[in-house]
């Protein structure tokens, strides 16, 4: 029988039988191996989306597995690929969707928190959402691949090119690969963190990080660019601290990419902006070319990630890797295995 | 006898005689028949950029004249040339200049703040800042280049193009001609004012404009808009609900343009920049080719310059200039006549 961790409110998961819902037309089944806990599932966990989850909601977003059945119309995709799913079900009929920007379409269905998700053994998603994997990528590091995906979206829409000057500011799982990335890329990185654990795995990871209240991070980008500044920075700890930061670093004409998740609109010293003519914009999830191109980064085998999954549990021990995630320290990644 | 006008600090302007300074090696002499009075010369007038202004600044660099003596060395420019200045001048070695980006050179000194200006009768100013005007062009409407320059900077930087829906937040001078400017290229503009003097004058002018206090501003740019929102926001105004206003109109990937002087670091609402992916850049002063291009549009005489021209006073009535605007009311640009 298939399982299923259901979030019934109040940081409360339940693992129980679910039923295997058979594909409909234009449907695909995909048997989850591993399934990535993000930091959205912790948000949904500790009752800050209540509004927006549906009661016994099966969370997960960030899955590999095997396309187990195949629903009426659907074609390309065969029972026993290896996939990932790319979780975004667009309208296809809103200004955005219209625009050519479905990945954030006004009306977007995000699978596994607008949808049920990935946190159980089989999950049927729209055929559209699967991509082949390569028989070549291990399970578990293509469970990684829906972050990576954020990554590369955040670095292209950057235009991070070889020999820029980066500065990540955050080194959680996603600031991490966004600096891994860049790195890839051929740009200089340095990542600022708070966390001490954190700085020593993104140390770990090959990455240069710093702690920005032991190193005074604007004098070092001078120095380390010749008085110029850095020529794009990614703000990722959605932080206030981090807004306060970002626009003292760049160049002038530098790029500032807001990936973290700001609650409350923070200070932001517009003046800078103004003066140094900085340019800031938005990146949200990634477009179908960005998970194709995180699918060939994680499959050519250069980037660490393996190093960035902490710990893998049973379904059964979901609430234990929520819990700590929630408590910090060392924890980077947490996979849920299914199969 | 040449004269101009010294601030004296704390509010005091002198009018006296000044030695007219013969052109240097390099140098141009431009006999000034208008000078505008800009936002940054009442903020010195005012005494919050003492730190920066010499002892018996002259302001003033948004002038028409014509050239009356020539420097040593200096080519292509020619005694009796109708003529205006770019008041740029940039050290031309910094990382700024050596990328490109001289008009904000990180040492830039800007003429008629950290050097001299145009506030008296002969400008004695580096050639390269000297650029050359159409005998066709008014002299008063000439003295409009230099705002109108900005206008076009900004314009450009937004990459505004035919068919797009503007909004511009501020319509003062420059959110005037910022909306104008955008008008011409084709682009759809509403003007946001909560001055109803100046809200009349935008009309007048042709420009389409509301009071936000009167009319809701998002909902009608989205009615306009089917629901997707705006191309381009200009903030003119400088203001923290200019800041707050800015996030709620654009469309998915829509751009903002900071134009305003924000003197404190305002609240930005960085989750609507990532949820829509938004891009926000800075737009400071203009570069040749905008200086160029305003000569182009000040000449063609499409715009309704001459209805921006508020008053123009002689020399001894700049301090009675400067409180008008202090007072604001239906004051846009005063004058000052020189010759």
């Amino acid at each position: 029988m298939a399982r299923a961790a259901f979030y019934e409110r109040n940081a409360q998961i339940r693992v129980g039988e679910v039923e295997a819902l058979p594909p409909g037309p234009g449907e695909v089944q995909v048997k989850i191996a591993y399934a990535g806990i993000c930091g959205t599932d912790l948000h949904i966990y500790h009752g800050k989306m209540d509004w927006r989850v549906a009661e016994s909601q099966i969370m997960g977003h960030e899955i590999s597995g095997v396309v187990s059945a195949v629903g009426e119309g659907v074609t390309g995709i065969e029972v026993g690929q290896p996939a990932t799913v790319m979780p975004l079900d667009p309208c296809g009929e809103c200004p955005a969707c219209r625009a050519g920007h479905s990945h954030i379409c006004q009306r977007l269905k995000f699978m596994g928190i607008d949808t049920q998700g990935g946190f159980q053994s089989y999950w049927t998603v729209p055929a559209h959402t699967v991509l082949p994997l390569p028989a070549t990528l291990s399970m578990k590091r293509a469970a990684l691949i829906e972050p990576l995906a954020v990554a590369c979206h955040d670095v292209r829409l950057a235009g991070t090119k070889a020999g820029e000057f980066v500065v990540v500011l955050g080194g959680g799982p996603i600031g991490a690969l966004v600096g891994l990335v860049a790195q890839q890329e051929g740009a200089t990185v340095v990542v600022s963190e708070i966390n001490p654990r954190r700085v020593a795995i993104a140390r770990s990871l090959g990455l240069d990080a710093v702690d920005p209240r032991e190193v005074d991070l604007p004098a070092l980008v001078e120095e380390r660019t010749g008085d110029a500044g850095a020529d794009v920075v990614f703000e990722v700890t959605g932080s206030a601290a981090g807004a306060a930061m970002m626009t003292k670093l760049p160049r002038t004409r530098g790029r500032m990419v807001i990936v973290g998740i700001h609650g409350d609109p923070p200070p932001v010293d517009l003046f800078r902006v103004f003066w140094r003519e900085l340019q800031l914009r938005g990146a949200r999830v990634y477009e179908r070319e960005d998970f194709q191109r995180a699918i060939e980064v994680a499959a050519a085998g250069a980037l660490p990630l393996d190093q960035l999954i902490s710990r893998t549990y049973p379904l059964e021990q979901l609430e234990t890797g929520l819990k700590q995630l929630t408590e910090g320290g060392d924890v980077m990644k947490v996979l849920i295995a299914l199969s």
